[in-house]
């Protein structure tokens, strides 16, 4: 189930990076669950991470890496996410970055890993070794579909997004993928994502990009609240582009890489929460009027992860005392319900904290039954507001997580 | 669905307490909706209410009345719960006061009100106060179990628990009921629930007694983590046993009370989540090891929340590591994961941050199909300690959400 129709946008080639993907046979049979991606010398690769105290292995390593070495390649497995697994899982990650340095010749620290599937398996990293060979020869710029099918695991849809830009005459691209679609709440990250543009910027300023575009994209989507051991979100800029080098933040090309890097994230974010798992519905959550950002989260997330109002949504049912109440748990201090207004698309559903009396039921139920709807709550209070995207809670989430050991 | 076989103890009858019930049709047909509990005079009410900011109605005037003079009687309604109804349900709940004090020959402020049921559809007060006198003719002592049956929503069961204990050669009783099973995570309070002893006792000391007792108990369980916006917990005194009055904290009948009214307390909360919306199984989630009591509890909340523990517990299936990723999303400041252990029952499961090496599926899911388990966690940082019992995610509770406006 997933909302709303499948979608593979134009996927551009990114110069200086290609993408190889085989068959391991990690815990899938007859499908690939094994991506490499090669970056050219003098490329620039950023990256967040889950805050999980729990992180898996490679995401320990990744970072590790991350920060003792320019980065050449990334080696991405599904089926296993070689979490809890502890000094073995460690090995395992760090062999498997051994593995691909050697084929590809150059040093361990520049091959970041990542791992998403089960937690608390052995990896088995000789599998994914054995494959290295193959997935290099598949190697090339055009490859971004079959990565994308390659790292899903419970998701049903592969998830592209990608956007083009010009600056000083000169093309700019940014392309990406992403796999998600249980244990999605991304804390600082997500899930896994891989992002590349042709920019040619400064490594700084690239690492600032990516916590800022994931912190407006990936980091305001939430299905069931779990914040997974694995979520990474990179971007690779390889310096390809002819457009002029970004070194500033006053650079032209600096905001509008920055837009396009936020528009591709989150188009990639929105796509996991309509693959979000038994999800029927897409819905934004909007609160404003708060008096800082942190509580117009703090009410949104309350709504987001009320089990009676995502099934409430399950159910076509504007049931709008479910929604007011999770704004009045959500522990906003002397928040005052008669100031309080919430709005179904453009339909005004509560007005100043009691149902409004122009509402009816038809018009609330007209709104439900639509595959994406935004609730919009105004507190009353201030000037901030925050928006996240979420998803409903039906008889398929739980058949998925009740009968299938993801 | 309920977990366990349903159990109606001895409800000891509360000399000084009557309780009457009747049949408004405020929502449901054929069933009594509404209880009159009418109190002693010198007996004294103590109550612990709900933090929702949108509190309903009958919730505002029952603390008001609380403080303004002492209680005499209580009137509670199934079927509508007058909240987020504005100045119209304030008036509903202050006019069914009224009425009842009118026929009891009471003062208004000596009346409580309580309403459950479903969110901001107008209270028909009316049907309410036609019946109050068919009510107050079947006024009893010994009433218990048609006052349980009369609070019920989406409950499958009645709820009850009592116990008695001597002091100074004389018996005192606690006996009480309760209702809830869906939107539960008590904040301060709980749902419903109404506990009377003839303890005679100073009304400082009881109002103190009823807040240690509720926060052992009602505010130690949740379902769906959705905190009613109708919660109360009401313990009456009415003082007539012979036993000693109790003054003061160091009498040998305060801790016997203390304990008697936690049992109670707590008996009734279990019995809340075992009649969980959709419940397969009831669980104990216990975790120590921590620094602070708040961060055992941040731990234990995050693994009774989380979907995907809740439906691999559905499916009884052993996967710890839903379990490790919730406790390492649950803020634990600088938590060390290889020194978190955890058990199911007796069984190890995680050792040092990874699968026990003993640790056997067979072992998991021996104990994962048992009706009622215990979820141990050691976060190896301190001595702190706090338990939580919460229960499953089912499709029931899907359908049950889904199908039916509760």
């Amino acid at each position: 189930m997933a909302v709303g129709e499948a979608i593979w946008p134009e996927m551009y080639p990114i110069q200086g990076l290609q993408i190889g993907v085989a068959q391991a046979g990690v815990k899938y049979e007859g499908r690939n669950d094994v991506v490499v991606f090669s970056v050219c010398e003098g490329a620039h690769v950023a990256g967040v991470f889950t805050q999980n105290a729990f992180a898996a292995a490679p995401v320990i390593v990744a970072k590790r890496h991350l920060l003792a070495s320019n980065t050449r390649a990334l080696i991405v497995n599904s089926g296993n996410a070689n979490a809890c697994t502890g000094d073995e899982g460690m090995a395992g990650a760090e062999l498997s970055c051994m593995a691909l340095a050697k084929e590809l010749k150059v040093n361990p620290e520049s091959v970041l890993p990542f791992s998403t599937g089960v937690i608390g398996e052995p990896l088995p990293v000789n599998k994914i070794i054995d494959v290295l060979p193959a997935a290099i020869t598949s190697l090339q710029e055009d490859n971004w579909l079959a990565a994308a099918r390659t790292i899903m695991t419970t998701d049903t849809r592969p998830k592209g997004a990608s956007k083009q830009f010009d600056v000083g005459g000169e093309t700019v691209h940014v392309v990406g993928i992403s796999k998600g679609a249980g244990m999605i709440r991304p804390n600082m990250a997500t899930m896994l994502a891989y992002v590349a543009t042709d920019a040619n910027i400064d490594p700084v300023l690239l690492q600032n990009m990516t916590k800022i575009a994931a912190d407006k994209s990936f980091n305001r989507i939430t299905i069931d609240g779990d914040t997974s051991t694995n979520d990474a979100c990179m971007l690779i800029a390889t310096g390809k582009s002819s457009a002029p080098r970004i070194t500033s933040t006053q650079d032209e090309g600096y905001q509008l890489l920055l837009n396009a890097a936020i528009e591709v994230f989150h188009t990639l974010a929105k796509q996991i929460v309509c693959d979000g798992e038994g999800a029927t519905k897409c819905v934004c959550v909007e609160v404003g009027g708060g008096d800082n950002a942190q509580e117009c989260l703090d009410a949104a997330y309350a709504i987001a992860h009320s089990p009676l109002v995502k099934t409430a949504w399950f159910a076509s049912d504007a049931n709008w005392g479910r929604i007011v109440a999770a704004i009045g748990y959500a522990g906003i201090a002397e928040l005052n319900a008669s100031n309080v207004n919430v709005w179904l698309n453009e339909v005004k559903i509560v007005e100043n904290g009691c149902r409004s009396a122009s509402y009816t039921e038809a018009q609330g139920q007209s709104i439900l039954s639509l595959a994406e709807f935004t609730v919009r709550v105004d507190l009353g209070r201030g000037e901030c507001s925050e928006s996240i995207w979420t998803s409903d809670l039906s008889h398929e989430y739980v058949r998925i997580n009740a009968d299938y050991r993801s």
